[in-house]
């Protein structure tokens, strides 16, 4: 019988992450303040503990990861790596296909990966609680698991829109026990400020992302967690690609190329840095960044400093964007409608070590059906942009009849996006034209440092 | 590090069903036509293939799984056994606590391990399309990934009410390519009569049964399919049972008792019958059927020969039985509304050999989250009476210092009952009194054979 899943022994789970500043040909571009200064790491303190500031200036190859971050790993992990016979049947290509899947974590997505090592390191400097924002929901959600982990109460200021119209994710946080509550809230400055020039607004991640930064900067027993785009947030991630490279070699292969959805970086970062460690050593590999066409922030974007989120309160990070006020199209693909990336994939893309590529709406949910209705597992509307990636290359080789091997990141499950996958079959989305004129205004906001 | 997950190669996914039928002390009673003569196996294959009618019948010990089953299999098995070392750390408990993670399926419960078998058998006998009725939607997902995993079109009859109120699980058959009708529709008599007389009708079980059975009765080409109650169900479902096995053999372990959902009985027969063959030569163990205390089949029914179905188009079946007509109040675990429950289960437990405990939903809730929130997992509703019964008996352990080991059946994940978890949390559940009237009144309706 023909091997489906690869599966690894808890003993395999990697016990160090890897950082791909270690192998990076020139130093990370450093994080600047409004004033064109470069941030002291003690600046970073004030919202998030001691333990993750040092992993986020870090330089060293391997860091630890402490045994209790591991036990609770163990819930979901070592993750399978499954052979996609069925869908290279379907395609009729000559290329094998792998995917490390990520969905089966209790949040259904890559995420808690970095949330349980988070809760954890909060939790040893003494903090009582974390807030974040959450959007749709999915990095909620895994804070929301992590904190209930490791006995830390988890605040989540949730986008009053999605708040309204995704229930289930909420009731999911709740479940979890966090509290969840929809912004702009009373509770904050910035909430009170919104809220009295529009009592009415439906919220925005922007507003969301301030109200947790000042609750959490305002007591000493609180501090912020953000769900991608840090380093320290991409370097959790890469026990993903770390399992994915022992899983390949039991079965005595190595990928030609790896695909993974890209929007603040840790998905791309999650499966794609261990591998890179190969590439640096002058192994021929090819890592390629999957966006939406209509939030190229890659592909389309400019490499110069700019705000992290859209208000400006973060330090100012070197990366690709599409200027931090630039608002993305409303693709479904609600964790890639971000303007901005990570600056450690940002700066390993100008120096043209991986590759990107953006792919439209309506390519990544034919694609999603495709997966689903060959692999089983509906994709979340994020992971399927790595599907798509795949799928393109599968039938090139088909073409040219190479045998590659391609690797990609089914990152989540689609369960609390049936409605997308509603709209696709009933021929209601669209794809969204590139949105020229939106980023030509507002990469004219871009800060004017570095 | 302590051991959570304990996991199985492809290579060790059992190559035969257990039939528990070999073990009975006595032969099953047979299944009777409404003139109280037994029903000869080829009167059933008007609707199932051949194959299966065999299956139903057979008292053979051990029946070999086709590679081909094996293979849709691996998708998603062997699904790990897990040590819930969280939720005993919790409850305080000496018990150990295992649990088998069934929710890990495409689907998100154990209902494919049957689906794939049946969607198999009726390929390789030509049939062209399957037909079968859901109600909150988990049996018909599941039919449609298995149809689409075999080529072999699906068509869903789907409670009218359910595919209005639950468009997530309609969209997930959709996206697996399954054609999905409210029902009652006017594509068959049974369908028609019932709008005739009553134009509004929000339909029922019973009639999207009738509609299904009428379709695969009428057509050369199509057969029926169902998700529980049936021999040949409860026998695909024992690779749960015999997986567990042999995990807990890996880790030098055997449960004292084993806990799981009741409702048609396929839940409990696919994880308890592969441990009865250990009972029936001799080895103690106790197997616990759980059921909702409002629709308490086992613990309060009658044994005796009712039909399978509501309107009673079905073999007469003896069986516990709240009387064929009996209506279940509208509990969350749509899964364990049943009036009745399986033959094989029903003989089991009238001659002593198993045992059942009855759960007032309000407890199953409470399970759930403590689950959830120490295991991560979201269980689906009818998953949390195993919970439910298992912590019970944790408990028990707790105060009388017995170190027992519990196996319960994790079925399924809750990623689409988000909206009952969500009334619980908001205290909008409750318990629903013991429907003893109505009980009593359905019980008067008992068909006069056998």
């Amino acid at each position: 019988m023909q091997q489906t899943k690869i599966l690894l022994d808890e003993k395999d789970l990697p016990d160090h992450w890897y950082n791909v500043v270690a192998d990076m040909p020139n130093a990370p571009a450093p994080y600047l303040g409004p004033d064109g200064n470069p941030v002291p790491p003690e600046a970073m303190m004030q919202i998030f503990p001691e333990a993750l500031v040092m992993q986020e200036v870090s330089a060293e190859r391997w860091i630890p990861i402490p045994q209790e971050v591991r036990e609770a790993l163990t819930m979901w992990h070592p993750s399978p790596l499954v052979r996609a016979h069925r869908l290279e049947k379907e395609l009729g290509t000559p290329a094998k296909i792998y995917f490390k899947n990520e969905s089966i974590s209790p949040a259904g997505s890559h995420k808690p990966n970095t949330a349980v090592a988070q809760a954890y390191y909060n939790k040893e400097a003494g903090i009582k609680r974390l807030t974040t924002e959450t959007g749709a929901g999915q990095w909620g959600c895994s804070l929301a698991l992590a904190g209930q982990m490791f006995g830390i109460d988890v605040r989540v200021f949730m986008v009053k829109v999605s708040y309204e119209q995704k229930p289930y994710r909420r009731s999911l946080m709740q479940t979890w026990g966090a509290e969840v509550f929809p912004s702009p809230t009373d509770m904050t400055e910035a909430g009170r400020t919104i809220l009295a020039q529009h009592p009415d607004s439906q919220g925005s991640l922007g507003i969301s992302i301030s109200e947790a930064v000042e609750e959490a900067a305002g007591r000493d027993d609180t501090n912020y967690a953000l769900g991608s785009v840090l380093n320290h947030v991409l370097l959790h991630q890469t026990i993903i690609g770390l399992e994915a490279k022992k899983q390949l070699e039991m079965v005595g292969d190595y990928p030609d190329m790896i695909f993974a959805p890209c929007g603040g970086g840790s998905n791309f970062g999650g499966i794609a840095f261990p591998f890179f460690a190969d590439k640096a050593a002058g192994k021929k590999i090819d890592l390629v960044a999957v966006e939406p066409s209509s939030c190229p922030t890659l592909t389309k974007g400019v490499y110069a400093y700019d705000f992290g989120d859209t208000i400006g309160l973060t330090p100012l990070m070197k990366m690709f964007t599409l200027g931090h006020d630039f608002m993305p199209p409303g693709i479904h693909a609600g964790g890639l409608r971000y303007h901005g990336d990570s600056a450690l994939v940002s700066q390993l893309y100008k120096e043209g070590l991986i590759d990107a590529v953006a792919v439209p709406q309506l390519e990544t949910f034919e694609a999603g059906v495709q997966f689903a209705r060959t692999e089983g597992i509906v994709p979340a509307p994020e992971s399927c942009h790595a599907i798509a990636g795949a799928i393109r290359e599968a039938k090139r080789c088909k073409e040219t009849g190479e045998a590659k091997t391609l690797l990609f990141n089914l990152s989540g499950h689609g369960h609390f996006d049936m409605t997308s996958y509603e709209r696709f079959i009933a021929g209601e989305l669209s794809n969204f034209d590139y949105p020229e004129e939106a980023i030509k205004e507002s990469l004219q906001h871009l800060p004017n440092v570095g």
